[in-house]
C-alpha cells in the first residue's frame, strides 16, 4: 500500500510537520509498543532538528515515552482515517494497537520504538529537553533520522478540527518566486 | 470583505490553529505596529487557553512582542496569500505592514496590539510564560479574548511547506460517531 521510504534530511522534516498534520506517536517501553494520536505539535528548529509536543499526562504513551525518552512521530494519510480514529479512541493499557489496527511495526534505525509501516512518513525521535514536561506535558524532541515514501509528492493528511472532524489536504499552491532566497 | 466578527469561546481555539495554519502575528510597541507570519505554534491547553509560539529573535516582531508581553494572532484565508508571502518577506523595521499591504488595523479588547480586520479570525494574546524564550525563542501565550467570523464556517486557510509553497486547505470529513465523549 504505502511504498517503501527512503531516508530524508532531518533539517527540512518541516516540510511535513509545518503544515500541522495530525500524526501518530509509536513507543516502546519494556517490550510493549503502543501508538498514540498527537495535534498538538510544533516545529522549533532546523538545526538540530526539534519538534515540540504536547502529550497528555492521561495517555498510556506519557510514560512510557517519559522514561524511555523516545518515539517515532509517523504521518498518516487519509487512507488511514478510521485508524487514526479507532487508535485514539482506545488505551494502549487495554489494547495492542499494532495488532488490533492491522499495523507493521518496523525497527527503526536510531532509536528503541517501531516505525507504522503504513505511515507516509516516520521520523525516528530522541527526547531533546524536557524542562516544559511537567508544567505543560510539552516534550522538546530531536529528530534524528527521518524516513519518507517517495510517492505521492503531497500526501493527503489529516488536520484535526476538533468535534470529530478533519480538514484533509487540499491543492498545493506555489509563490516561490515571491520569497526572498533566505525566507523560503 | 470579511464578514464581521464575533465573540469566540477561547477555550475552543484548536477548532482553528490545531490545524497548522500559517498565522499572521500583529503586535505594537511604542505607538508603533507590525505584522510577522508564523507558522511555527501549537496549542498546548484548553482552560487556561495556551498557545507556544516559535519566533525568531531575527524579526523586527520579537522585541516588541517580548517588551509588550502581548500580540494578537490572526488567521489568514487563501484571499489574503500574497498579502501573507509580502509580509514575511520584508521587514517592520522599514515597512509599515498595514499601510504597505492595506490591512486595516482595529483595536483590541483586551490587549494593546492591533487586530486584523481582512483576517477571518483574531486572537488576542497574553504572555503566559517566558520560560522557553532565551533557550528557543518559544513563547507561551494566553488566548484572552477571542473573534470569529460567523461565515464561512470552514475558511480556507494556508499551510506552510517550505520552499514558497503552500497546502491549501482541502474538504471537511467528519467521523463523529466514531469518538469516545471525553476524546472529541
Amino acid at each position: 500500500m504505502v511504498k517503501p521510504k527512503q531516508p530524508f534530511p532531518v533539517s527540512d522534516v518541516r516540510r511535513y510537520l509545518e503544515p500541522g498534520p495530525i500524526v501518530l506517536v509509536s513507543s516502546r517501553w519494556q517490550d510493549k509498543s503502543n501508538i498514540m494520536t498527537m495535534g498538538w505539535h510544533t516545529v522549533l528548529e532546523f538545526t538540530p532538528s526539534l519538534v515540540g509536543c504536547m502529550i497528555t499526562s492521561g495517555n498510556h504513551s506519557f510514560n512510557m515515552i517519559r522514561k524511555s525518552g523516545q518515539c517515532v512521530i509517523n504521518l498518516p494519510t487519509t487512507a488511514l482515517t478510521d485508524t487514526v480514529v479507532g487508535i485514539g479512541n482506545c488505551s494502549g493499557a487495554e489494547v495492542d494497537k499494532f495488532a488490533e489496527f492491522g499495523l507493521t511495526a518496523e525497527e527503526a534505525s536510531a532509536v528503541d520504538a517501531p516505525l507504522i509501516r503504513e505511515c507516509h512518513a516516520s521520523f525516528e525521535c530522541r527526547l531533546h529537553d524536557d524542562a516544559l514536561v511537567e508544567r505543560y506535558n510539552f516534550f522538546i524532541f530531536e529528530v534524528v533520522h527521518a524516513h519518507v515514501a517517495a510517492s505521492p509528492k503531497h500526501p493527503e493528511t489529516l488536520h484535526y478540527l476538533g468535534d470529530g472532524q478533519f480538514m484533509t489536504a487540499g491543492p498545493i499552491i506555489s509563490r516561490k518566486s515571491k520569497f526572498l532566497p533566505d525566507r523560503l
